[in-house]
This record gives C-alpha cells, sequence and structure tokens, in this order.
C-alpha cells in the first residue's frame, strides 16, 4: 500500500514548510502572489491534488475561470470585492504604517472590502464612477486586535477604537495550520502519543476552538489540540487517540496544559474507513447507475456581468466570496412581469454565523461548541468545487481573492459555482378533472438558478446553497456531509455498555462513538421589499369558536396581523399550535387591491437550541435563542455572535443588539433566520454522512399582483436537446 | 373569441350526454369497455384534448405505453392491481347476482383487488402460482351500501356485514357528473342563475361533499352544488356565483333545499383569470429560460418488470395505480451493500385520506372540509400526467385500470409516471481542508428514483412523490398546485373593508377572496423493517444539568429511548422544544455492534390542525388530531378517515382504533404520518398557484452497518453525453 509512504512523506514536508512558513509569516511582507505549488496551506488542495496525482474524473472542459491569476482584476460595482492589485497595495501600505512597522511581529486576520455606505450604493448606477474603494482590516500586533480603515485612493489608514468587548479576529490560516503542529515542539507530548502506540509520523492533529469557560480562557489567545492516528487510512476522523488533549497559547505556540485521561481507551481500527474512490477495492465497487446529466443544448441561460453581477431570467443579484461569510448575495432584485421593472427584494443575504455544540460534558470534548464562521472562517474553509460532482456539467465557477496573514493575495480557484437545476419538478399545473370534463391540461417545469458553495470545517462539510425561483422564492438550503466528529471508547458492542446515557451518543463501529450535537447556521437578511423602509408583520392563525347560532361549525381559525413596533416584538420562537406567518413588508406601497407589498420568511430546519440560557457556549451563541429575529439596520451588526468570536463572551451577539429593543416599524431592518439540526449519529453516518439537507424560504406574498409566472411557456419536445453517450463519439 | 363559443358547444353536448348517462348508468351492464370518443366523462382528458385541438407539446415519443387499452393484460404479481378482463368477469358475476338482478338500480362504488392475506404474499416468490384472484366490491342497491369479495376463480359472491358505522361510500364519477347538471332541473334554480346575470350555457358547477354536522346530513345522501360562470375564461373558478348552494339528494338527484345568500356579491371579472398557453396573447408571453433537460444517453437505470415491479439501483418495488388511494407502493425493499440481501422496509405505502377544512364559517362555506380519497378518490381525480412537463423526458407512464360505475372497465392513461431525477444534487462530500492541508477531495452526486402523481381534485392540484434514495430513503413529497377555492365578495380594495378579519381570507383580485384553509395529506405505512414484527421508539432528546464541579458546561443534550408499549404511547404531537425522533425498529435484529436496525420517520410540514376536537369536521377529520400514530397491523384499518367516509360521523377513524390502544411492542406495526399545510392565500396565487411542496423521510438509521453509498463512484466525464439542440439535427 503506498498511502502510508505517501503520508509519511507529506508529514516531512509540512514540517519543513512549518519552519519556513513560521519565518515568512513574520517578515513585514512577502512575494506579491503566494504560488501554491510552493506555499500549500492556504492554496487550493486542488492545484496540488492535480499535479501529484492526475486524476481523470477531475478534467472539465466546461470552466473557462480555472485557475485564472486574477492579476488584472478590477472592481467594476460597488460592492466587488478587494482585487489582487488592491490587496497587494492594502500590504505595501500598511507594512510602513507605525502600528506594524514597530511591531516584532504581525498578522492581518481580515481584510476585506468596506462596502460603501447602503444609501450610496442604492443610488449607484451602472455607468457610475466608483466611490473611493476602501479595505476595512482587522489586525494583530503587540497582543492586540485592531480595526482599520485603509483608504486605497488617499493611502491614509484610520485605526478604529475596538470597545472593550472580550473576543479575538478569527484564525488566520496560519494559526491553525501552526498549531497543529506546536505540540510536537513538546516532550511529554510526544511521549504519549509514542505510549498510545502511534507513530509521530502518523500523527494528524486538529486545532479545535477552546470557547469561553471562565478565567482561563480570558485574557490570552487559546487554543486546544487534539489528534489523530492517520496510519492505513486518510480518514484520521475515525482514529482519535481519545482522551488527550493539548491547551496552546495560539500567540507564543507554547503549551500550556497536556490533559490525559484516554490512556485506556484504544485507538479505533482503520479498517473500513477510507472513503476515497481510489482506495476502494475494484471489486467493491458498486456502480447502480447508468450516467445521467442536466444538459443545456442552448447553453445557461444566465450570464455573469463583469465577474460578479449574477443575471437569470427574472433575476438579477451581485455575488461574491468572501473569507468570513463564504458567499456574499447584494441587491437581489426580481422583475415584475407587469411593469417590466427590477424591483429590490433583498440588499444583502449571506451566512452570519454558525453554532455546532456537542453534547458530552467531559474533559475532552465539553469545549467543543464550534462558531465556524467568526472562528474558523467559513469561507477560507471552502475548498474548490469538484465539477461534475459538487455541481452540475454547466456550473459558472468563481474564485475567492483573499490574503494571508501577511497579506499577501492568494486565489482560491472554484470556490462558487453558479448553475441552473431541474430536478422534473412541476412550477404549476392544473387539469381538469372528471367532474367537470373540460379539456384542459396545463403544466409548467420549474427550473431554478442555484449558488453553491461547500466549506469543509475539518471534518464537517456544509453545503450552502442560495436558490432562486421563477415565481419570486429564495431558497436558502444547507446540506451537512464529511466526516463526524468521533470519540474513542473502550466499547465494541452496545451489549457491554451499562446505561446508553453514558456513551453521550451512538455506538458507530468498533470502538467508536458519533458523539450527539447539534448545528445552527444563522443568516442576515437585509431585506429591502420595495425599497430600505419595511416593516415586520407577524400573521398569527387563531382559532375562534362559534355557537351553534351563528354555524353549524364550531370552530375555525383566522389570521391576525400584527407589526412589530420594536426588536423584542421580533423575537420569535417557532410554535407549531400557535402558527404565524412572518411577512417583511413594504407599508407604503401596496398592491392594486390595497394588500402591502411583501415578502415571506418560510420556517424550515427549525431544531431550537435547547441548552441552558446561562450556559457558556448558550450566552456566546444566544443568536439561536430565537429563530428569527429582526434588527433595526446597523452597519456594524453584521456577525451574529459578535465581529470578535474566538473566546467571546458573548456581549456583543444579536441577542444583545435585540434586546436594546430599538424601533422597527417602517425602518431600514435587518431579519436573521436560524437553521437548526439535532444531530443524533447512526451508523450510517459513518465513515462518511450522506448528506442531510434544510432549507427555509423568501417567499413573495402580495409582492406580484398575481402569479408571476403565469405566462411562461411549457417544455416542448423541439426544443430539447439530441443526446448521445460520449463513449460512441 | 372562439373560447365561449368551444364551451357552449361543449356544455349542450354534455347535456345531450347526461341523458344519455343516466339511462346507461342504470342498464344493468354496458360495453365491454368504454370508448372514450363516446362517453367521456371518466376516460382521459388527454384522448379528447389530441382530438379536438392538435397541440404540439403534448407529443411525446418516449412513452412507449400510452393507449395501451390492457384488454390482455394478465396478472403476474400476488398484489398486481384487477385486469380489465377480470372487471368485466365481475361485472358478468355481480350483474346475476341477487343483490343487484333484484334491484331497480345499483351502482359500483369501487372494485379493487382485494390483496391475499399478508403471510401469503410475503412468502410469495417470482415463478409461484397466483393465489386465487378475489375482488373487492362496492356497491350502492336499495338504498343500502354492500361490501362484497368475488371469488375470480370460483365465480363466489360473498356479502359482508358492514356494520353500523354512518357514512357512504366514495362517489362515483356518475355520482359527481349527474350532480353538476341536476339543478338545471330545478326552475328556481334557473331563475337565480338569470337573476345573477349568467347565461345558463355559461354555467360550470360543482359538486360539493357536505360532510356531517347533525340530523340533516343523516341517512340519505346528500351533496351541495355550487355554480360559476365560465363566459370567457376556462378558469370559471375564479368566477363564482357567490351564496348560491344548492342542496341535493345525491341519490334520487331532487332538489332538497336553495340557498342564496349572494344577491348583492357581483361576479367576478373574467380577465386575466385565463392561464392556458394558448390564451395568453404573444406579446404577453415571458419566455425566461432557453432549454435544460435531464438526459440519460443510455437510457433509464430502472426497469419495470410484468408492469409492476420497479427495480432501481439497491431498491426493488411493487407499484400500482389505485382508484381512492392514487398511488400504492408494496414490498419496498433495499439492497445492503454488505450482503448483497434485499432486505424488507416497507410492506404498503399509500395515501390514506386527506383532510381540508376551509376556515369560512358562513353559509355558503362552513361545510367545505374535504377529504379527498374517501370522498371523491384521489386516484379517479389522478389526470393523465403531461409529458415532458409533468415529467421529465425518460419517465416511464404507467396506466390506471379502473371501473365506471356499472362495472365497466375503463384506462386512465399516463396517470403514475416514474423517473430518475438529479438535480445537482451531492450524495456526500468531503474536502480535507486548508488546516490538513490533506489531498483529498472526494464527491458524489445524489440521483433518485421519483414516482409522481397529480390529483386534480375540482380545483386543487396534489402533487404526490414517492422519492427513493440509493442511501434507502424514502421520501414523500406533496405539491399543491391548481386554482384556489375562492369566495365571492363586494370588495374591490383592502381599504373598503373594515376589520379584515370578516373576509376570512386575503383580497386576491377585485371581488375575488381567497380563503385560509388547511390540507392535510394522511399515509399510511406499514413498515416490516427486516421482517414484520417492530417496535415504534421515541428518541427523545432532553437537556441535562452539570454542576460545575462536574463540567464547566452547564448543560447538554442527552437521548433516551422509550419503547412504545401500546397505540396511545404512539400518538405523537410535534414539539420544536421537546424533541424526539422516531424510530420503527426490528428488537430481534442488530447490527454488527448491536444497534437494532431501524428506519426512522423523519416529520416535515408540520403544520397540526387547531380546530376544535368536537367540531364535526374535526370529529371526522380526528386522524389529523397526532402528526404521528402507530397502531397494530390490522388488514382492516387502511382508510384513516374510515371506510365510508362521504357524510361519516367519525366513529371509524384512525382516531378510534387507535384509542383501543392495541400492544404494538414488537409487533407487527402500521405508521401513520400527516403532512400538514395551513395556507392564507397571497395574490401570487391568483390565478393559479405556483407550487408549494412539503415533504417528510423515512430514513434508514442504523439499517445499514455503514454508509450504504460509499462505494459508489463519481461523475466522470467520459459518462456523460454529448448534446445537441434539436432544431440543428
Amino acid at each position: 500500500m503506498e498511502t502510508p509512504n505517501l503520508f509519511r512523506l507529506f508529514f516531512l514536508s509540512l514540517c519543513v514548510g512549518l519552519v519556513l512558513l513560521f519565518t515568512w509569516v513574520h517578515l513585514p511582507y512577502g512575494p506579491d502572489l503566494l504560488d501554491c505549488t510552493t506555499n500549500s496551506a492556504w492554496c487550493t488542495s486542488k492545484n496540488r491534488f492535480q499535479s501529484k496525482q492526475p486524476n481523470n474524473h477531475l478534467k472539465n472542459d466546461h470552466n473557462p475561470t480555472r485557475h485564472r491569476n486574477h492579476v488584472s482584476d478590477t472592481p467594476h460595482h460597488p460592492l466587488d470585492p478587494l482585487t489582487v492589485e488592491e490587496i497587494n497595495k492594502i500590504r505595501t501600505i500598511l507594512s510602513s504604517h507605525a502600528l506594524f512597522s514597530t511591531s516584532a511581529g504581525y498578522a492581518l486576520h481580515s481584510i476585506e472590502l468596506e462596502e460603501p455606505d447602503k444609501p450610496l450604493v442604492l443610488k449607484w448606477k451602472k455607468g457610475d464612477q466608483l466611490f473611493p474603494r476602501k479595505a476595512s482590516v482587522i489586525a494583530r500586533a503587540g497582543g492586540e486586535s485592531h480595526v482599520l480603515t485603509v483608504d486605497l485612493t488617499t493611502s491614509e489608514v484610520t485605526v478604529h477604537h475596538t470597545g472593550s468587548h472580550s473576543g479575538y479576529p478569527t484564525m488566520t490560516i496560519e494559526d491553525m495550520t501552526s498549531a497543529m503542529w506546536a505540540p510536537l515542539m513538546d516532550a511529554r507530548f510526544n511521549r504519549t502519543i509514542l505510549e498510545r502506540g502511534v507513530d509521530l509520523t502518523d500523527l494528524a492533529c486538529l486545532p479545535i476552538s477552546t470557547g469561553w469557560y471562565g478565567k482561563t480562557e480570558e485574557n490570552r489567545r487559546l487554543i486546544k489540540v487534539q489528534c489523530y492516528s492517520m496510519k492505513d487510512t486518510v480518514n484520521f476522523y475515525m482514529r482519535p487517540i481519545e482522551g488527550l488533549t493539548v491547551l496552546l497559547d495560539l500567540d507564543t505556540k507554547q503549551v500550556v496544559e497536556i490533559s490525559d485521561k484516554g490512556a485506556n481507551i484504544p485507538i479505533p481500527k482503520a479498517a473500513n474507513t477510507d472513503y476515497r474512490y481510489s482506495a476502494q477495492g475494484t471489486n467493491q465497487v458498486i456502480k447502480l447507475l447508468k450516467p445521467i446529466s442536466l444538459e443545456q443544448p442552448n447553453g445557461p441561460s444566465f450570464t455573469i456581468e463583469d465577474d460578479h453581477l449574477v443575471k437569470w431570467a427574472n433575476w438579477e443579484f451581485h455575488l461574491k466570496a468572501d473569507a468570513r461569510a463564504g458567499v456574499i448575495i447584494s441587491r437581489a432584485k426580481v422583475r415584475d412581469p407587469d411593469t417590466g421593472e427590477l424591483r429590490d427584494v433583498m440588499y444583502k443575504g449571506f451566512t452570519s454565523e454558525l453554532f455546532v455544540p456537542y453534547m458530552d460534558p467531559t474533559d475532552a470534548w465539553y469545549f467543543k461548541t464550534y462558531m465556524d464562521a467568526g472562528e474558523y472562517g467559513f469561507g477560507l474553509q471552502a475548498m474548490p468545487l469538484e465539477p461534475l460532482n459538487d455541481c452540475p456539467r454547466n456550473a459558472h465557477y468563481m474564485d475567492g481573492v483573499f490574503a494571508a496573514a501577511d497579506g499577501t493575495p492568494y486565489v482560491r480557484s472554484n470556490m462558487v459555482c453558479v448553475f441552473e437545476s431541474y430536478a422534473g419538478d412541476i412550477g404549476w399545473r392544473h387539469t381538469e378533472c372528471p367532474i367537470t370534463g373540460m379539456e384542459v391540461r396545463e403544466v409548467r417545469p420549474k427550473v431554478t438558478l442555484v449558488v453553491r458553495m461547500a466549506a469543509s470545517v475539518a471534518n464537517y462539510d456544509y453545503i450552502v446553497d442560495w436558490e432562486f425561483q421563477t415565481d419570486g422564492l429564495i431558497r436558502i438550503k444547507v446540506g451537512l456531509s464529511g466526516i463526524l466528529m468521533v470519540k474513542g471508547t473502550p466499547y465494541e458492542n452496545v451489549n457491554q455498555v451499562f446505561g446508553q446515557d453514558s456513551l453521550y451518543g451512538t455506538l458507530l463501529s468498533e470502538n467508536v462513538i458519533g458523539v450527539i450535537h447539534d448545528h445552527y447556521i444563522t443568516f442576515r437578511l437585509d431585506m429591502d421589499v420595495d425599497g430600505s423602509d419595511n416593516s415586520f408583520v407577524k400573521v398569527n392563525l387563531q382559532r375562534q369558536q362559534n355557537s351553534p347560532s351563528e354555524s353549524p361549525r364550531k370552530s375555525f381559525l383566522t389570521a391576525t396581523r400584527t407589526v412589530a413596533k420594536t426588536e423584542k416584538d421580533a423575537q420569535v420562537k417557532l410554535k407549531l399550535y400557535d402558527p404565524s406567518e412572518f411577512h417583511v413588508i413594504n407599508p407604503s406601497k401596496k398592491t392594486r387591491v390595497g394588500n402591502p407589498v411583501g415578502y415571506k420568511v418560510v420556517p424550515g430546519g427549525t431544531a431550537a437550541s435547547l441548552l441552558d440560557l446561562d450556559d457558556p457556549p448558550q450566552k456566546r451563541g444566544a443568536f439561536t435563542n430565537n429563530q428569527i429575529w429582526v434588527t433595526q439596520y446597523n452597519r456594524s451588526e453584521q456577525w451574529a455572535g459578535g465581529l470578535f468570536v474566538y473566546q467571546s463572551q458573548g456581549e456583543d451577539t444579536l441577542a444583545v443588539w435585540s434586546n436594546r429593543d430599538r424601533e422597527i416599524e417602517n425602518k431600514d431592518i435587518v431579519v436573521w433566520y436560524t437553521l437548526g439540526f439535532h444531530h443524533i449519529p447512526c451508523q450510517e453516518d459513518f465513515p462518511i454522512m450522506p448528506t442531510v439537507s434544510s432549507s427555509f424560504d423568501l417567499k413573495p406574498v402580495n409582492f406580484f399582483e398575481s402569479n408571476p409566472i403565469l405566462r411562461t411557456p411549457p417544455n416542448v419536445e423541439t426544443d430539447l436537446p439530441v443526446c448521445m453517450a460520449a463513449a460512441t463519439t
């Protein structure tokens, strides 16, 4: 088997790389653009994958955007992300700034476009000059976090007061990779690993955010590291060296504490854990299906102007990759079929934060309560998508341009895809039935546009889809796949367990427990329904009773509309037996027959966090205390867990903002929705999980005068392609 | 405009047809097989549609099964539906039976296969001889309902005692069509119509089940008829002659009572109501998209053996059309990837009943609380699917063979379709991220098999999908489309309304209210997880508190398993803040590591009925009192609202059966799940509704030893087809 040797080679080269890395990260600035052939950690894994291991199924002739270096990109829209050239300029400006030129070392944790003020963007039209370009930079220097604005026109740098909030910026990739290997500098750690029977060259370690539980996690940046054996499998996640936790200082990379409570827990076997196709024996492969493909003989129906402005069917929106949010949709507008006018729906929508608490209070597990956007960077962890498998054949791929810790720009290629989907579903239909006997049968197929990214935050994979429908609906869907975070155990069979509660999960395989956990994904949705000033209306269904003199019916439901005056009125816990619709309306704009135009939030994935409100993780994740919140627009309130989530204590969350109880009636308002999943693992999740999805919708409600897709044509045979199997050509 | 003339012609020919119909229905027997060119009401509308109005987009070369007359069909499987030949034989047998030969007139309301006992079917293997074929017949004769068994081998007829339950059999199509025109025999009715300004030739009437509210609805079969104007539109549903309700005796077709409380309510205008493509002006058509198609260059991956046994990927199941349920899935089995063995999952699954209460207590509306399966026949109302629009290109179409009221067999062609779907979704994936830097990216596309039917119960269209996934999951999805049941009103604008509650809905257009209503679709799922004896287990997530000495965490969740001993233990109201998983397990079969094998019910579409439990409609629809129920298998308990739902009083519902509280631990058990929707109409639903869908899942949980699709290959470019636009060939 060649796998272990490959890994050993890889491990050694990583160790060498580590030394280079350390030196280089602390240089004031590095090369102009990272070269993935020599500096791997933040590059796309695909480039390296292809260079080392040619693999037929990665070839894709349909993607003209691959491997663009973006060096000559220029911005065309006020919301376009920073370009390679701009990032390089920022790096140069900052390198001579007092804060950094005098500092022994510094790290840039985030370099993003500072978007122009909303009123400016709203009035900007194509052809207008761009506003002065600015960057928002989050940096660490001299043991402090700084928020800066860099004006790219004037080269001026403004240092902002960051307030007294706890917490630290999102880790850099360099933080994470260096933390992985730092324990190896500790002799005690190495001895423990050897005692567990693991060869140091088989070691794979993960940097795990510590959260905040009290004094220990205050006033210094910490990380916990846990390790696995990657002997005989790439799926090292299934081979935990259980109970061994190394607490590191993330700034100094010094080991603070080693906790080892798992000496008696065997490392689970590697058998049946490798999920790679190449690792399956040829006689094991199960080919169930003949090829099936979405085909568009005349090409896709969407265009992407200036790299970021997506135009499809009746939709138009701005799309960009983001290091923290993953994907940002801005200025989403839909065309009115009656007037031909493009009408505002949403100013900005994105994944604001995630919260993933594990349900095991023991030493090596209690702290696992990930906030993947603010701690790890949801976009930073979004890897290149795999053509033909992550997205269908005619997908367009969009790259992300990010910056390393020293400010060097790099390209995350194929990070987002855009494609049209047709699953065979029905947009609308009606047949006259035998009762009326009329000869009517009208059916319209349903075709949608999907924007997709997939973040692999270590073991887990989150697939985030923004799906646009021609009827005006936007579906936001999150799929969970990837690999469980599992726990080692001496048990090999459930019959050995006395009281299954003590497992904190499900025995998935011999010595492997899938620990119970939740996933919460909170979206920030700056709705602008036909303009910025909107109201939030609860339309509550309630039972009314009738007396026998009024009706033979004893009961019926009525819908009562209540406009939320302030933020607390809009803190919503969903109730199946006290149901409501949730409308974002424009109170100043009515339809012909007098209904206020609106969009409704249609809940889905409604699992709610049940943790104690005073539990430290829940205080930090207090943005999951309600499924829906509505806040007054505030430019600074973008990240539901706070700007500095890492080791935060929960003083800067959506819950805190909302409790200010600002007015939200006929104001510029922001809706927050949390998709939730309870996950009790099962054996089918081993060694890799079939995707589980949930979604919620933003749906027009009296926004259009009538069905906006009434006048679209049906499919006809002559429009469809003539296809042949590729092998026969 | 040619439309009104066509309708007048149609109306007149229907009136003539009516007389013929009456005569002919009361003949002891008619022709051997209905000919759709002369007898239209129960035939496929498509045949007539095509003959009168050639329409390009109805052509379909991909469907080899169309227009089969099925005269030479023979059964191959114990569950195969009755054939044309068998139905003819039953008709002959019954025509000489004492019950009918002496009766002045009779009607056969249902002729279905009487399935052999479950143990017999379970042990039957292909190649074995079929069991003696029997039919279950529900008939009305001499003012009584009868349930009969007809043995096709011996020609023996057994008359069963029907018990003392209230209610009547599902209406025949002849009941419905004759009710539509019966009011025209009444001079008062005709005068009222003319007073409303409607020409009698523009009249379209609907037969509306009366429900049961007390003495009025007891001891005689009744129906209410309400009418619409079809002048200038096929969408007469949008032009109600509001407030006019005719109560008819369904047996004598005599008018019992006419209620007219809508004299001052105008009939809404026809403008913008016609949804047919042919009725849109060419300059109005909005073509948003280029063609997109699901293509399978080597053909579909499924086969259908002997017309009913579907084999796809790792699945095998028996599929048939049913006049009451629509579609029945039987003997669903999935192949274990480790052993190669086909394992039982579900013995039988189908739509057992619907409940659609409208939320308006006034005279012309209170009784609208449809039970579409038991009152109208969910399958009887399922019309031929439209190729390329209802189902994608490579769909296979299956016909239904039903019987008219006199026992004459007829074919409902293309009633069910089967196709493979690929929406661009992901079966499972994992990428190694920058943290680990390993070169792994493995993704598998998700392809599913869909079984679809679409029932048009007058105005509404219900799309029912059974979707099978290769990972063992079955998704049951219901889409709502078609046309709202609307109410006429004097209001033209919301600003004229004092207190919107009095609308009982939403003003959709001038003089048109969309009335609030619910939809409940209850599925009967006879689960047989690796055998018939199963248990139902609630896996409840509950918060546990920690003391500071135990853990820095204050709280976490544990999963507690409770086996339901009796039926009342398994009456489930879903609670978001007290969440559970719902497992059907086989307590006698465990995985390698000791978990009981199981499938879980994953709720979705969770709207719950809020009507008063003592409200007559809710008593009849008591099967919606819980979202999940589990009953001990009982062959006679198939229809959640009772066998005789029409005017039933609720003595024979699932709620009554479940309250017997039989033992269900390690027994043959049946799971019932209700998909619920609250529908507050909005203007986008006018004049025809974009589809709204909800679904629930049956999902393997420790059923397989590990991910069953681990070893399936990814898509590769060379497998995909080469396509050209059809126009260029």
